[in-house]
């Protein structure tokens, strides 16, 4: 890329290494960060390398914070009897937009897949395990990804916390709201059908 | 955004900023850059600021580059009475690609547009003029895309350069290669008809 000067090729270089933007992509956004005023440049180059400088996890509940414990784990106004686990921090920020959970979480920052080598010490699992014992808690409720890692996820956690007698629950598979029964796949609308609830 | 800590809202509000980055992509850029190497992302919030810093324009062509003057324009093996008028710097990029073009080159960083406001005076044109004043300059090769801006570009250039007597030529307008002739518009197939050469 000798066609632009070194600190452009630099530039370009490393953008097109975030996952999704390609060199096309990355010449734009390089070519925009060239014209935007030096101050707002000056933020975004601080706040990559203040973010991942500071964030680490919880130390209860293993989310990315820039605290020692997370404002969710350290407000005494939520539900800490009740422990939904997630897979990345997404998730929970995920569930947190809905406003209507008040429990708090467990994110264990992966799911196990034997097909890429991820096995349950991988995962925070061995995290949550301690502090079922630890803390005084009424369920947990197992939110991974309904796809095959997070089920088996899902069942390999319900086994390790079932002879502790704490009541374990799965979030429900089905048609998602608004969806059109024609363009659901098959195993889906099994599911959905399974998990018919009486009206 | 209270569900991520501070710093993660912070980089994903920056990263949204950027073009074609919605909210979405920002949370999965932000995650990766938090999973990435430090002295990775080191580099890449180094990068940012130093390409913004030190990228300035070529005092000949209006480049973007590192230096005062770029590489292609102190290049003595390039062919300085050939200038080609270029849009913007990775147009020029464009054209490098190709390996073809042993000639120099001039960055106008936009085109004349009336609807956008944009008129002969915001474009690095009174540069060019300049240029064509001072240096021994044989012919101009106008290279402004073929949207409308490129073609009112064009055509002004063309009629400021004539009276000089410097050759002024604009490339050619066609089908693509490897373009179908059923999906091409019909702008570009008369464009096709009219630049037609014997064989």
């Amino acid at each position: 890329m000798d066609y632009y000067s070194k600190q452009i090729s630099d530039l370009i270089a490393s953008l097109s290494m975030l996952p999704g933007i390609g060199e096309k992509t990355a010449q734009r956004l390089a070519f925009h960060i060239l014209s935007m005023p030096i101050d707002q440049v000056e933020k975004l180059s601080g706040s990559i390398i203040s973010a991942r400088k500071n964030v680490r996890y919880c130390k209860v509940c293993a989310t990315l914070t820039d605290q020692d414990i997370c404002p969710i784990c350290s407000n005494p106004k939520r539900d800490h009897s009740t422990i939904m686990v997630v897979e990345d921090t997404r998730d929970l920020a995920a569930y947190e937009k809905t406003g209507e959970y008040h429990g708090v979480y467990h994110v264990l920052h992966g799911a196990i897949s034997p097909m890429q080598g991820i096995g349950p010490d991988d995962i925070k699992l061995k995290e949550l395990m301690t502090r079922l014992s630890s803390e005084q808690v009424n369920e947990v409720i197992i939110a991974t990804n309904a796809s095959l890692e997070g089920e088996t996820t899902a069942m390999y956690i319900s086994r390790l916390i079932k002879p502790t007698g704490i009541k374990v629950s799965r979030i429900a598979s089905g048609v998602p709201v608004g969806g059109d029964l024609e363009y659901i796949d098959e195993v889906t609308l099994l599911r959905a059908l399974e998990g018919r609830k009486e009206l």
